[in-house]
């Protein structure tokens, strides 16, 4: 049988993956898609580099539109990462009838709808399972195993290394800069920790989680994004008091047909099932009108998960070829886009204030509630002696997030108010 | 464009989720699939009867032949339930060229290599996503997510009644008789409750996971099962002290190419994510030698749950129609089923005996694990005063099964032993 010739572009942790799972499950991949599958060619850094596995020295190259361009490689694995000249070389390999695989959520998350039109033009099948939550398979999970239904939100922790920065400071009691610091001993965090504590990785891999789940095309811009940096000790600390735990959530819902989707440190009830996702794990929550509450996890980077995800792709892209349907996916968006506006997005919120501590101060602020309709769930107040003010927190019953920030912004011009220490949003 | 039509094979709870789903999300199921998907025929046991939807008479009928013989029918969906005569109705529903989605474990853990062949054969489709863990697409996932790699453990909580009330049980501290009563006025658990409570009905869904996880044709009788009506309100109560808690779990292991699937009330660590599913629901978790752990969470049953996903596997086969690749689905097995014996299986265990209250016991006890060479991870004794007998708790480090029994065998000609009072497996 005529082998499969695969081209990949990247070495690094997950091209090594792949290339361990192609070559280690030959077998196994030759008996479900009925063809061996070869990797042709790898476009490396350096090809003089050592290497943890054997590669012939013949298959590298340095230079990827010999890849891109040659005449026998049937799918391109892209796992170089990068963007704008990324995203040309995968243009191009679709525009020569190459199918492509991708673990770039960067890439998707960015141009993921002209990539998406010129894969269909080209009948060309492009597959990215890896770009989002690693080894889970929740694009193909949300694409087919939810084709009936209609979601209404997902909500996920999509970042292994503020999960595990999270955890750490919810486990140990440890300060954000210190656990930052052991995280990025340990590798689990990049010496420029930026896209993962400031929430933008995340926000990447809901864009690509929304468009699929509600079928509409999502872009980056339209997610909000707040990072964990401003997390402190004391929050963790009142929320697990309070029956909760501080999580990095991607939350996109659909009510109708108004879609939003953020990404923001949350506050979520321990007993929900995604407060347990502890460490490097992933999870996505997924809630359809028929299903009701689902989840999956599993481990959200790491070579060989990664790289499951990617050779899974690779298996569909190979049985497509062999049936001759590339290029018909779903997961083509085929809803209008509509967002919602910071009226219709609704939660509950936590409110840690510092205030004075003198009669008729509570009465004030909740005043103020009541003013913009937000109506309170608990309210609790105490005296701090430590700075000689007290302390009120406040968990609010659901409200828009319109009236909530003219709550904060009331709250500035209120002499009582010395400072509003945190505002997390709530779920569970 | 012609409309695909359906014949729908029962409308008791599922049935009529199925109908409600397929008519209430008609327009996105159109806008996936590019067809109108209808519901031509309804085979009912009684036409007169009222129903919570409305369908027209003509649709319905009280003669399935009707349906498997009608010339425009394309897909059947089975609900109905029942072994030899759907087998019956399916087989001549697939030599007639009609794909077939059902939700029947029981025929496709009894049947399935033959319906799988005939459909081969007929290049039909059979899809059967509603027979597992209800609303939880677990079959596609080993299937198509996991395709490249090979995966070494599946543990499931697959039957929504014991877990239910094994949950009872341990939140309330209730008995077995007590929770079993409540849970069959509730509806939760059928009048009776023997499929059920002794694991065979886990164990036809573990059959199914397992010749999909393996790729081996793994037969029900190659499933030993134990239900939880021996479990008493004391083993959970020492289960808990020991950081466990009391699950009837499905357990499917591979090492090599050898295979054990059996179904048992198993001890699993507080802190395994298995352990924290609770009262209904289902979840299955999945050991890959690549992806690592993961865990799929969802509603086990229920009118829409599981109707959503038996739509989705209606939408599947409705997208093969339009390609014309139906009857090229993977999932057959294609290696050859190798069974552990009892001298292969292995896994920690729990035991408590009850023992005369006297010097040298614990001696006699310990030398006859030693015999077996099964060493102990830990053991406990303590008296039990109400009945001048003690107890001792014993938790095995991995020890084969045979062993386990021989160790069992042994304690029924020591004097010393009174009672063995549970023996568990361990997991986690």
């Amino acid at each position: 049988m005529k082998p499969i010739k695969v081209g990949l572009l990247g070495l690094g942790t997950v091209g090594t993956g792949v290339v361990r799972i192609v070559e280690g499950h030959q077998d196994d991949l030759q008996s479900q898609v009925g063809s061996p599958i070869v990797i042709e060619k790898v476009l490396v850094q350096n090809k003089n580099k050592s290497r943890s596995i054997p590669i012939d020295a013949d298959k590298m190259t340095e230079d990827p539109w010999e890849i891109i361009r040659h005449p026998e490689i049937d799918v391109i694995v892209e796992v170089m990462g990068g963007v704008e000249q990324t995203k040309e070389y995968i243009l191009e390999a679709l525009e020569r009838g190459k199918h492509v695989v991708t673990a770039n959520k960067d890439l998707m998350a960015m141009h993921g709808t002209e990539i998406l039109e010129k894969a269909k033009r080209h009948q060309c099948d492009i597959l990215y399972e890896a770009s989002v939550a690693g080894g889970i398979p929740i694009l193909r999970t949300l694409v087919e195993g939810f084709s009936s239904d209609r979601i209404t939100k997902i909500m996920g922790i999509v970042n292994g290394t503020t999960n595990y920065i999270l955890t750490k400071m919810s486990q140990e009691g440890a300060s954000y800069a210190d656990v930052l610091k052991e995280a990025q001993d340990l590798g689990y965090a990049e010496s420029d920790p930026t896209s993962d504590v400031e929430g933008l990785d995340a926000a990447r891999k809901m864009t690509i989680l929304a468009t699929l789940g509600f079928h509409a095309n999502v872009a980056l811009e339209d997610v909000s994004a707040q990072g964990i940096s401003s997390v402190t000790k004391e929050d963790i600390t009142y929320a697990k008091r309070l029956g909760y735990e501080v999580k990095l959530l991607g939350i996109a819902e659909r009510q109708d047909d108004l879609i939003s989707v953020s990404v923001q440190p949350t506050m979520v009830k321990q007993s929900h099932p995604i407060a347990s996702v502890n460490g490097v794990f992933n999870a996505v929550y997924v809630h359809g009108e028929a299903v009701g509450e689902t989840m999956f996890y599993g481990a959200g980077a790491g070579e060989l998960p990664t790289a499951t995800s990617i050779v899974a792709d690779l298996v569909a892209v190979v049985k497509n070829i062999k049936l001759g349907v590339n290029g018909k996916q779903s997961g083509v968006a085929y809803k209008e886009k509509k967002l919602k506006t910071d009226e219709q997005i609704s939660s509950k919120y936590f409110l840690l204030l510092q205030v004075a501590d003198r009669a008729g101060v509570l009465a004030r602020i909740t005043q103020v509630f009541a003013d913009f309709e937000v109506s309170l769930e608990s309210v609790l107040q105490q005296p701090n002696p430590s700075i000689a003010q007290a302390e009120i927190i406040v968990i609010t019953h659901d409200a828009n997030k319109a009236a909530i920030q003219k709550v904060l912004a009331s709250f500035e011009s209120l002499d009582v108010v010395h400072k509003v220490k945190s505002v997390y949003r709530v779920e569970g």
